[in-house]
């Protein structure tokens, strides 16, 4: 239940206030060079406090990989990684300890379980995709290594859409912003809440270039429908659009279809899939996140012991989670990626047969 | 890889145009009263050819089963069940025998696999769905000793919305419209699309009410998650919303929150659940169609011998395939629900205890 | 509960006296070509009343392909196999049906499931064993195919231990004997049994030749462990031996290490694996066998409503189940090796690196 | 493929060398008091060192856990622990870097990944075990409050057998003998093959009392299987035997088989299940081991580069591993029982309603 993938398996562990938390990735396969510092850098790119846009929460975040690689290199056998928890404040939620907050998860985990961790949402807490982060850099060298390339950025934050894709542009913005003419105005937004002690919601694109065809396992472990799981599983997503997504159900058939000609599709409304199999094209995922349920102003709830009261929080949150929630989308679909380019082995008799009798 | 669900799993088989479709459902408990009738209702819902918004490909349907039932009930063991293919017309695929269909998964199914049963689109074809309505049906028999009940209908059709969501009316609804207001116009666009030899989209409304508080296994097999698969893998679906969806990214978070009372939440934006666990809400999902790619309209293509052609169709295709989906959506939410609910028994020491110590 | 394998699945339904019984097998590769006569050859090997060594019960068996098969052949879908049930006598049961044969499942599944299907065992009866060798075929076909051979027969009759192992004899002989000097004494014994209303265990041995060095996925699911699974999950085994098995434990060190040389290893005490992955040797596996728990003697037994009885059985049954349980014990090590050698594909990044980038 | 279980789940990770080993034990029921001086206590009862009849290497174990207790308690969510290698002499093996030492799985894990982490085994390594205990001991946490023992013993080293089973004496044992009139015999055999730079096998008899009635799931999850898996899994183990096992096979049905009288089974030929569900008596599991490959005597060998040379091994090991063994035999009994017993919780209906509606 704590675990993302089929061949290439992710299994997370932690909690936001505990000792630490962490992933064991299994599948990857011998012989892939590890990249240290790019599994690193790519925890940067998470990591909180890199400015205002983002919680007041510094934490360091440094990975550090226990087993699988041995001279660099992975040897096949599972790679545990861990990342210690260096700056949590769990008095922030001592006055938290015995209430729901609002748009949180305190509420289902004290009715499942029966008791929770109430430190920083627990389990529950995105500091979790941290791990995921760590476990999608490694997917994505093994992708790289087949020519596929995964970006991503907002296209649109509180209802300001961007027109423009431009993912080199989003790399460098502090809110990896895809559309630099909008940047200033979804930026303007962002520190509005924040300042009004809200939040606000946004949208985050994730692309896939280079992909061959043939990824996607039907019937029920397609490629969209995977990607769906991925992206809806990630703290705070409320929607997944494949391609086009909700615009296609306004179109007729002859508009929507992607015809083919000997040069590839003329168009890409299916966003880099049919039948849930990868055909070639831009994979295209767009992923909608609510505005962040840690606001600062005084909310209804009822405590654990039933009693009816106010909450306010204390702390330090994000006022946009979906600009982290673009790295954490990243990772989400290079394993899905890598976990289907893997299982999408021995689908041939031939590929079955040459591995074997060469 | 034909497989949905953990505890109670669906593995279906069968191609369009081959002597059967059919499933095993495994995990059923024992003891649960099977109607047949029920099961059958449900098919009859679903099969095609009941109007003429819908293909004019017969199919009777008729399920029939062959395991895991003894005098009525079940017995713990696994349930298949046959439905044979009876109104199959192979010849009207002869002349895409060697041509990718746009819009269809031809392409990736022969490069994926090398090879391909182009007889109606084989495994990909959506006749698949009937025995995942098989299949949910029994699931909703045992949903419904837990006092859940589901329910669909369009909300949208060709971008025409809907403002009432009356699932009563969408029962009798031939398009299992859900706004009685709306319907007459939504049925002139699919009508006029079909003379037009084009196709519409739609949206689906799903709900459940009557879910315990509990269901669904974070963090990778949380609720919305396992839902977005659930539906996102039904054919020609290409985006799906979780409670507001989309538009909770256009809201502040004071606004979208679910402030709680002692007589419950004040309201539901998150779509009965947190965190992917259901909160005791009603379930809400919007499942987004694109229009059928089946269309009667020349469209450029190619062969699998790479060479230029024409594509023009014949046969019988429905002209907005989110009417028929509608009872796909249901059967995919109940076995979701069902295996959730099956999977969260355990999750208290106390009830572990209790179910072997007295 | 209800599935065997990783990558290559064989899910089975289906009751001793229900409408039929059968499989779905998934993951076979595209493009294997399905021998049909292969198939319902092997189920002949394993289908009762070839002799008075067997159960009297004649079936045909008779194995149909619903699905996943084109033009002769695999498409890479879910291939679905049925075996309708013919010759079910259910009156043979009337009287058992409130009682607990001794040494069957009748008193496990009652307890388990509150409920049981008491003819003829229902889906704890080694009829569902059928379905295996369907399942297993299709294994043998595509294991052919990297010249692997698998073969077994019986090197033990109660207690009475073959010296030869002559595979060829074996399937020649109507008991599966592996040691035609043994035959008659082994023979005699079982009749003698048969004739006692008694019943005899079997020790069948199970080999695999041409395997490839690399099958088996440690940690847990080594190719040692896997295969120990598999046969002990079938009816009536009560040990599973690899290599030397037991033998191994009287050994030191020093005798029981095969030492390496330049021409492969000096010995082959392991049973051609080593931590658990394959090693090139031949794979050698032993599984014993209880005696048939059906015996025409009273004996003590107590009922459903708890009331201590006689029971005295009626029927056909297997004086000898070891002898039936030899094809079984093919078919279960074929979907072993073939599901490993589909799950061995994509260990090293230069498989995987060549499968997409050529 | 490093997972054991399917509802409470054991993923190991780490290499004999490496920084660090552990697991993540996923499904443990929220609500369970986790005492770690027991978990710490059951290392200590496996960690090498102990006495002259062990590897001389010297591990402290420290077990830490990182997630999943609050206040001492299980919280439901993933209980990860990590015990930090501290002893390794990774020098030990510089002279075996290249050569494949015989009866180990150097030679395999060579060629199924192209590479190996060739200290001390890597990942091969019986040192993993110490995970497996270390999670084991939760899942034995979990059955104590079912009233449900598991207990363990040498019951046979180098072929000679104990006739006695006191496992308070084995308790005690440095060998973890259960004969103690045995013991002083069985020890010797053990120094003395110690002395001839040699090694002996040994067989270890695991127990599991109080297990209720109904735990395994036909037909591809039984209890026996899995046992079977589980047992054959653990490092050096060469057979299994459940119950009367071999000596079954030379038993007459009517001597084998169980009868049933009102105060329960007049014998446990079966050890303690019938159909591969638990009949309520003990769960009786026998693993043979066979001699530790590691022995001080020259052996032939080749190296990774295919010349053929002498191996002679340096370093500490133990001249029997079915002592240690049994520590982990024990730890998987109680990890299949505990995965077992949630397992089979939603077999009845009348379960599954009350759950969920009182």
């Amino acid at each position: 239940m704590n675990t993302f993938g089929k061949k290439l398996t992710l299994t997370t562990f932690g909690e936001s206030h505990g000792k630490a938390i962490g992933c064991i990735l299994d599948g990857v396969p011998a012989g892939l060079v590890i990249d240290e510092t790019f599994i690193q850098s790519e925890l940067d790119r998470r990591k909180p406090g890199k400015s205002k846009l983002e919680t007041g929460r510094k934490e360091d975040d440094i990975v550090e990989i226990l087993s699988g690689v041995f001279e660099g290199v992975s040897t096949g056998t599972p790679i545990a990684m861990i990342i210690f928890n260096t700056n949590q404040k769990s008095k922030d939620y001592e006055n938290v300890k015995d209430l729901f907050r609002p748009g949180h998860a305190d509420f289902t985990y004290f009715h499942k379980y029966g008791l929770r961790d109430y430190r920083g949402g627990g389990r529950s807490s995105a500091r979790e995709t941290a791990a995921r982060v760590a476990g999608g850099a490694i997917a994505k060298l093994m992708l790289r290594e087949l020519g596929i390339e995964i970006r991503s950025g907002l296209c649109e934050v509180d209802g300001i859409k961007g027109e423009v894709q431009d993912f080199e542009y989003a790399k460098r913005s502090k809110m990896y912003a895809l559309d630099p003419n909008k940047e200033a105005e979804q930026k303007a937004a962002i520190l509005k809440a924040k300042e009004a002690h809200d939040s606000v919601g946004g949208v985050v694109l994730t692309t896939a270039t280079g992909v061959p065809i043939g990824l996607g396992e039907p019937l029920y472990y397609k490629l969209d429908a995977i990607l769906a799981e991925a992206m809806m599983g990630i703290n705070a997503a409320k929607a997944v659009e494949i391609g086009d997504g909700i615009a296609s159900s306004h179109l007729k058939g002859s508009e929507n279809n992607d015809q083919i000609t000997l040069e590839g599709f003329k168009s890409n409304h299916s966003g880099g899939m049919l039948g849930g199999i990868s055909n070639g094209d831009t994979i295209i995922v767009k992923t909608h996140f609510k505005p962040t349920p840690s606001i600062f102003r005084e909310q209804d709830t009822i405590t654990t012991h039933n009693e009816a009261v106010k909450c306010n929080l204390k702390g330090r949150h994000d006022p946009c989670v979906a600009i982290r929630g673009a790295i954490v989308c990243e990772a989400m679909m290079a394993l899905t990626l890598a976990d289907m380019a893997l299982l999408n082995m021995g689908k041939k008799m031939e590929h079955f047969k040459e591995i074997y009798t060469r």
